[in-house]
């Protein structure tokens, strides 16, 4: 990563007097307080976090509100189109989007290693709050602890996050039925070959981007259609693949796919080849799959293909009765495939 | 701690075939699933967190609700008196009571070490959910992540909390006016001369357990006896000198008080000295500060003093009307001394 002097420069807390994070930047004294003020309290700025209190008082008006919690160990914390900051909010975000929610608010707590240089701190803090801002939800409580050095890698970033929900749909996957067909949002693999090419040092003729980026536009964009939203499903960790299976197994229904509908960027395949990876199963952070009744795919699809973030969307397969509950991909010469959860996982720390 | 053969045949995760955590149970396939169902949701089981979505969709009544979020990396894992798993429930659902608000919600984020002992886990999370069952909280969404063995430590926990504020008091450091009497609801120091302890080898005559504790029931006695509360905050890193503190710099008023009047129990006091450390400055996790005007002292303290959280309470001093806004505190002589923020901190990993 590019140091950049400027950026340095702008950090609150003087980099040459405190290059890195120390132990006692996370004990409640005097260092601990500059720390939050100067940096998490300046950057994320808002009226609730500045009441500076214990926690943070919302005013929801009434109905149901929608939480999730994700926890990110990222490695590296920085990688082609994003860094541990901004997937924490994209992560998160997605999540509400997932269970038809209008993110809101996150919390953040931070886990510091001793000796993590202090750029580092404030550079994922800035990406943090750019993405939230992109996303338009505010960073309304934190929490940051330093751990020893060795007891931790760099920084660890747990975000929760709460959602407003504006309608009546339950959406869930025991919501849906037989016939619904399921609609992918675009290409799969890209974050987490981004990653794997980060860490085995591999490069490509262009440089594979991870997809992450907040999925809430798009979604609120596809529920003003006013389809009868079933399910929604980011596809991180375990992939498109796990997934599906997830969802087949809690609704009880079968899950039929077709190859050749799914697209994989062709660097992404070669990369797949290379690492003895399958696109399958790896992990996206810009990309769900969306369930839907047959009469309300080309509403939900037209205005996927008109959104930044579901330009490459298509309908890949659709949802069998069928008492095993499995999924099944026809390939693109025609036979048939169950596929399944892997045993282990391919790729740890990706998200 | 002992190890209870009745406990390890009670995993539903066979002790014999895994008896540690490995990278592959945060991967995303079967053996993270495996990890999700038979201990955490096994354990937590609720219906909200049964719907084993991305995210819990809840039903809010209307109004405010509060959120509060924390990290948990306490080094040991086990310590008289509580252990990772229920501080990590304790402390989010006091912070949540700070704010006046009665905690209904958590949602909880691991993030383990390859090479856990599958049994350590197995304890943390049944002492998370019997902390929860007694403060009436629901675990309601979850995550996991593995780390590499060495880049982490053990476990580390975040808990992030939502709570219903029921009343409409603005319970803030911002809300004390001159005159306003503060009440400790006991003595203080425990917690963390506990975990020293154990770190350290001391022994004492008889243990010093932690005060770790749920406030949330005490504190909603205190509201409903429509108390005119002021603020409220929980003794946690910093101890009772930081928390003062403060309280002082946001609201702007200067805070005296007598230290006579503040409890500390021989044993802390004599650990104290041996470890070089100030018990004004010592973290606790089951004791608070409640700030409210000298005519409803009385009513509160009773409440107080009939509940097991708040036995040893009494009155430790004022608020003062002061431009300096410091905290003031006459010793045991009679003179006077000015309290401070410690500059580093005195215990890391203490909560």
């Amino acid at each position: 990563m590019k140091k950049d002097k400027d950026f340095q420069l702008s950090c609150p807390i003087p980099i040459k007097d405190y290059p890195q994070v120390l132990l006692a930047h996370g004990s409640g004294g005097v260092l601990m307080h500059q720390l939050i003020e100067k940096i998490f309290h300046a950057v994320f700025k808002n009226p609730i976090l500045d009441q500076a209190h214990d926690g943070a008082v919302l005013d929801i008006s009434g109905g149901k509100i929608a939480t999730t919690t994700d926890s990110f160990v990222v490695y590296p914390l920085f990688f082609p189109g994003g860094d541990i900051g901004s997937l924490a909010v994209h992560g998160t975000v997605n999540d509400l989007a997932m269970c038809g929610a209008r993110p809101k608010y996150l919390t953040a707590g931070f886990i510091l290693e001793e000796g993590l240089p202090m750029e580092t701190l404030w550079r994922v803090v800035n990406s943090m709050q750019q993405a939230a801002q992109d996303a338009g939800v505010q960073i309304v409580a934190g929490d940051t602890k330093v751990v020893d050095k060795g007891k931790a890698d760099g920084i660890f970033i747990n975000t929760t996050g709460i959602g407003i929900i504006e309608h009546d749909r339950e959406i869930l996957p025991q919501s849906i039925e037989e016939g619904d067909v399921i609609v992918l949002s675009g290409d799969i693999g890209r974050h987490g070959i981004a990653i794997m090419a980060v860490r085995e040092g591999l490069s490509f003729e262009s440089e594979i981007k991870s997809d992450a980026a907040s999925l809430s536009d798009l979604v609120m964009k596809i529920f003003d259609t006013k389809a009868s939203i079933k399910c929604l499903r980011d596809l991180t960790r375990g992939g498109l693949a796990t997934s599906l299976v997830e969802i087949a197994k809690t609704s009880g229904l079968s899950i039929e796919i077709e190859e050749k509908k799914i697209s994989v960027r062709e660097d992404v395949n070669a990369a797949c080849e290379i690492l003895g990876l399958d696109p399958l199963y790896v992990a996206n952070e810009g990309r769900f799959i969306c369930f839907v009744p047959p009469q309300d795919a080309d509403k939900v699809l037209k205005v996927m293909m008109s959104h930044p973030q579901g330009k490459g969307a298509g309908i890949i397969g659709y949802v069998k009765k069928d008492k095993n509950a499995d999924v099944i991909m026809q390939n693109q010469i025609g036979t048939l495939r169950i596929i399944d959860m892997l045993s282990g996982g391919q790729l740890p720390r990706i998200c």
